[in-house]
């Protein structure tokens, strides 16, 4: 799907899901579309829930009866809501694929995380090439930029061959959105010794190592969790589980440590004046860490451009989440996806001469 | 391993091993010797480095010719240096085990983790009922109090029945140093519902249900990472791979927050002159989240105490390895852990009639 520059491009808005629906949503979507003139939107959901949208410029509502909950199982979000707005939204991704106009290039929603996942696999399927998709999202790093993380809680026991496709996905996306043409690969492990780790983590690095030797990846080696935040490494893959526990941990921490901070200036008079004297320096610490500056993790390996903001989001974190799918289907990020997948496998396939596997074949 | 009221806790002191060496932990062991009458130690090391301490009291210098050194692959502090101040630390603690009068009662050592917790396997070897030795610290959380956290790297790839051992372990840990007899545990998983998580996790709940059931544990289900923060429970069990990420991680991130804070109010003259007036407010925050007050993990599983300070430690930080290698010792983690784990595996050995597992019965 590559998009030629003159033609807007067009996100699908699940505007229902997330803890706050249309409360939330249609504010981020008028201020997106007020700083992205070559954008438009489709706003889907209850059309009685979206009067608000009434009349503004660029946007169209796409009628969807019924919400998926955050609480809702995956199988009642795949097979009882079939008019959720989750899957509506989804749903205009497809028409572009088999040569009819195209709805949208993207799809945002604040849905769960778990239904989300499900209902975009059944509707867009996988990249030929890639057996799980991945989520991936960004933390701020010591250097003032941002290192991108791979998978955070869409697969568990990830094998070394799935570790080697996050890191072929993360590159195209870092590529695609932070703009670094070959990002720098860590493989997160309990040592920087290539010979630490699991059984599946040695062989994820020997992969890696093959793949960084053969041109495809800008490989640098394992990192440990402390890297994340040292921003050794513009990527950093991981099997989902330890992904997920890591972004929960930092969100716990960094939680506590922004209420440790309250505390302390809020203990008497005299800590309160300071607090507010210190404001502005206060506030410059907290944009850093501001969580909602970095919403917006994308659903890597689908056929399609689905982007998962965070349930709790507020506006502003809300539309940092469009503009992340913004940038990711200007910036061909599919393409991308694609064609460093194609790449790598051709490459492995090639490696293992006439024996290639029919994955590889089929991909290649 | 009972310690009589009337008898005093000696504690062995691996005085070489960290990046410091004796500056650190000579000046350690005198403010840990002045707080604690009722401590003893064993300062074990090259006598020459040593003789800043000559003339204490409650004091004798044991020595030992070499050092092992925090590059030293786990090999060499095996077999080619037998005459290390780790090995012959731990070697202090051998002695009372058959009868023979107690050298010491818990070992503290800064050394690399990998060689100490090899060293201190072969020379002191596994509780009976105990398949792998485990490394247990503890993190600050939201409510003032303390999370302890186990397995953080002794083992990856860990089975159900690990992570119940682990379990077993950790509560006793918490039991003797906290002084919470029967602490809740949660089981680190990324959502609270028991169907989420990897095979082995979901084996792992049901286990540690069972043991709540019986009575062998303070079972509070899942958490997700968050929760350690949280201070949803007093233990949290994890992988030992997961919570070496997780360790690593928080220490990236408390690291680049604080150095954040310490950027921003240091970027002109007048950020300068808040930070000087908010410094009580500043200091009274760190405290809070000082790593140095959480030094010293628990080397759990073992047929004696070993406790590891950070490789970094400062002087207070290895006095807080001290004290809770002595808070441990004094309240008889050894046997504690030895009474729960046969408890325990008693238990699942009824509950398996007749078909109990060669371990099981020898630990019963």
């Amino acid at each position: 799907m590559t998009v030629p520059l003159s033609e807007p491009i067009r996100l699908a808005v699940d505007c229902m899901g997330g803890d706050h629906g249309p409360s939330v949503t249609l504010p981020a979507c008028r201020a997106f579309l007020e700083k992205h003139p070559g954008a438009e939107l489709l706003l889907v959901g209850q059309p009685e829930a979206l009067t608000a949208a009434a009349g503004w410029s660029r946007c169209r509502v796409v009628p969807a009866s019924e919400v998926v909950t955050m609480d809702d199982p995956i199988d009642v979000a795949l097979r009882r809501k079939r008019d959720s707005s989750m899957r509506v939204a989804i749903q205009q991704l497809k028409a572009g694929r088999d040569g009819e106009p195209v709805q949208a290039h993207a799809c945002v929603s604040a849905g769960n995380t778990g239904a989300l996942m499900a209902v975009a696999k059944v509707l867009l399927k996988t990249l030929e090439g890639i057996d799980r998709p991945a989520i991936a999202a960004v933390v701020p790093n010591a250097t003032g930029r941002f290192t991108t993380v791979l998978d955070l809680g869409a697969n568990v026991d990830s094998s070394a061959q799935n570790l080697l496709q996050f890191a072929v996905m993360g590159s195209a996306l870092v590529a695609a959105v932070e703009g670094i043409e070959e990002p720098s690969v860590g493989l997160l492990n309990i040592g920087e010794e290539a010979i630490k780790g699991s059984e599946v983590i040695k062989q994820a690095g020997e992969l890696l190592r093959a793949a960084g030797s053969a041109g495809h990846l800008n490989f640098f080696g394992n990192v440990e969790g402390n890297d994340i935040y040292k921003g050794t490494t513009d990527l950093v893959v991981c099997d989902g589980f330890v992904g997920n526990v890591m972004l929960k941990t930092s969100e716990g921490l960094a939680t506590m440590m922004g209420n440790f901070i309250k505390e302390e200036f809020g203990r008497n008079l005299l800590t309160k004046l300071l607090a507010v004297l210190a404001l502005p320096v206060l506030k410059a610490f907290k944009h850093r860490v501001d969580h909602r500056r970095f919403n917006g993790a994308a659903l890597l390996g689908l056929r399609g451009l689905v982007f998962k903001s965070h349930g709790a989001a507020d506006a502003v974190a809300f539309e940092n989440a469009l503009a992340r799918a913004y940038d990711a289907a200007r910036n061909r990020l599919l393409d991308r996806v694609h064609d460093r997948i194609v790449a790598t496998l051709q490459a492995q396939a090639s490696d293992a001469g006439d024996n290639a596997t029919p994955a590889v074949a089929q991909a290649a």
